[in-house]
């Protein structure tokens, strides 16, 4: 066994912990907030809620909405500019995971210089960011514990991964109440997310023990809350459940890393826009099925925690049971099931699975991949 | 559900990982470290190893050794006269829960004034303390990952639970070859005290989805692998097994605090300077008794993950099983069964029951107790 690292931020989670946001920003040592959200988020009347913890605290604050899905470098440069602007000195990001991916990026360059361009990879970044504290409103990316930071090089149209432990956000706060203003195409696309998250960590070839027990603790709540999650925007057991399933499968996610379909998918996102937790959706089955001979012991276990009978089953039968699992999940939410649907050209495979390999994720995927392997997955799905 | 809180160090584990303990220092700002051991480390040559360690990045440092098991207020007092003396500014702490739990106390003192009773109960520090890196050579303490120091107030003759998310080390280094060099006496009473902190945090009023995964794979590597470790010294698997057992139930109590046994278990620490293991291991079967009527659903899983067959069984009798599993264990291991062995008299035990039941980790026992009870169960283990 190598050595093996984990980390997590410390983690407030439960309806109405929202309350504790200005008092977590205060501890932190912030006076001057600058509040990275979405116009969802506004509109949804989180973000005013949200103020009024600041002000209760004395909290100034500066808000900045200007960040879209899949967030784009030119969209941090004038994210730090405002920041700097404003003379802010802490970070409070409340969204999704283009929200908290952009807060984190704007962390990054507001104590190292640069592009975030320069970023790309791992450790490498040298000082240590200001206070940061993430309020994650869907379930979700899981950035909200996380190392990791996707931003867009617009130049290259490329999603780039941006890890290090200096990302890990100081405080997590998790309400689940803020999962109630989603839309039930929101809420299954990211709770599909939230999946792949989950088993990707764990057949990652960086799986560890620490990390195993929340990858399986989110796929065994996904399988009992995503679907009534996705059927009632107001079913508040449904929501919690998700909201902790997310949380377990970033802390797993953040440690053991993901894989291919994350290698994939962070293509689609940076060259077409494409929505992650969508692609994620359309490519799992097909990638799962690429990996079950890395890990046929495994996928037995997903399989049970999907909800699978495995008894009396081969072994070989058992485990795969895990992509019928999968399949019936997708189906029974209505996410779309090709690549086409959302955009992808057959002309674009090429040149997308090339960049996939080049990808951070891909590094951790159970099994090895050559670009035509990549392409021959991405037709698939097509 | 009501608003939890979750929080890791940052951990890094495997075999060869001690090699890590110098740079860790030295990325947190350390310049001269205080290093807090024990004789038996000592002589086991692990300091000299981790010395070295240090030497290899510049650090300066300081070795103090003036421990004993139940760590006491007065040589806390002059360890901190050291730590001053010597013009520190990190703290390593190297050994088994005594160590640890006195290292983290002298860092408390480092920055925050006056004597260490002072600090009893739950966050009653207020200024950060310097950097922290414990290294724990027993599977174990848990104290490398937790929020708690223990430490004897030796006018009362009273156990104290300092806790507080101060106390939590920066980083965490657990390197399983350093459990080879433990006798098996002391192999079984840190394992029972393991299987204590499992399911104590397991059971606790305060345990939440995200410290029960933890207590769970802990009583699962328990029940593998504590037979063969406390057979071998030399069983690497087992060693390795046991490592993180004692790690994933240390990050599960450190948040989801403990119960009765230790509620129980400081008193006898603290008036009769008992071993802490030994006396778990005696008391945790009377204690799972009397708990029983709080949580029969989550014996029923105890008793699984002990290697239980509950197949075919009533709710009932499947959770009973839990109480056979501990006896069973704690039989093969030898370990003591009796109060009276360890030197307890029948007229200690009023008093001792009155000093538990304002332990910090009654509040978090899932069944209620009177000072009554508490003396009942005492009578019972004696």
């Amino acid at each position: 066994m190598q050595i093996s690292k984990f980390m997590t931020p410390e983690i407030i989670f439960g309806n109405q912990s929202i309350a504790q946001i200005g008092e977590s920003l205060r501890r932190l040592g912030a006076t001057r907030v600058f509040l990275v959200s979405d116009l969802g988020v506004v509109n949804a009347g989180w973000t005013e809620r949200i103020i009024s913890y600041l002000k209760q605290q004395n909290l100034e604050y500066h808000l900045w909405t200007n960040v879209t899905a899949n967030p784009k470098d030119y969209e941090i440069h004038a994210g730090i500019a405002e920041y700097r602007a404003m003379e802010c000195n802490a970070i409070l990001g409340v969204g999704g995971g283009s929200s908290i991916d952009a807060a984190k990026a704007i962390a990054l360059l507001a104590t190292n210089e640069g592009s975030i361009v320069q970023y790309e990879g791992v450790d490498n970044i040298m000082h240590p960011l200001p206070p940061m504290v993430m309020v994650p409103t869907t379930a979700g990316s899981g950035s909200e514990v996380s190392q990791f930071s996707i931003i867009v090089d617009s130049a290259r149209k490329v999603k780039m991964a941006i890890i290090s432990k200096s990302l890990i956000p100081d405080i997590a706060i998790i309400d689940p109440q803020t999962l109630m203003t989603k839309d039930k195409e929101l809420t299954a696309n990211t709770g599909m997310d939230v999946l792949t998250h989950a088993i990707e960590s764990y057949i990652s070839l960086a799986a560890t023990p620490l990390t195993e027990v929340h990858s399986l603790q989110a796929m065994r709540l996904i399988a009992k809350h995503l679907r009534p999650s996705a059927a009632s925007q107001y079913n508040a057991e449904a929501k919690q459940a998700m909201a902790m399933a997310s949380l377990q499968a970033g802390i797993a996610f953040s440690n053991a890393i993901l894989g291919a379909v994350h290698a994939m998918s962070h293509q689609l996102g940076g060259y077409l826009d494409a929505p992650h937790g969508e692609v994620n959706a359309i490519l799992l089955p097909y990638v799962l099925e690429y990996n079950y001979i890395a890990a046929p012991e495994k996928y037995r276990l997903i399989a049970e925690c999907l909800g699978e009978n495995t008894s009396g089953l081969s072994a070989h039968d058992a485990s795969r049971l895990t992509l019928k699992a999968v399949k019936e999940l997708a189906r029974d939410l209505g996410v779309p099931e090709t690549l086409s649907a959302i955009g992808l050209h057959p002309e674009q495979i090429d040149l997308l699975s090339a960049h996939a390999l080049n990808d951070v994720c891909m590094a951790t995927n159970p099994r090895d991949m050559s670009v035509p392997d990549v392409a021959a997955l991405f037709r698939q799905a097509l």
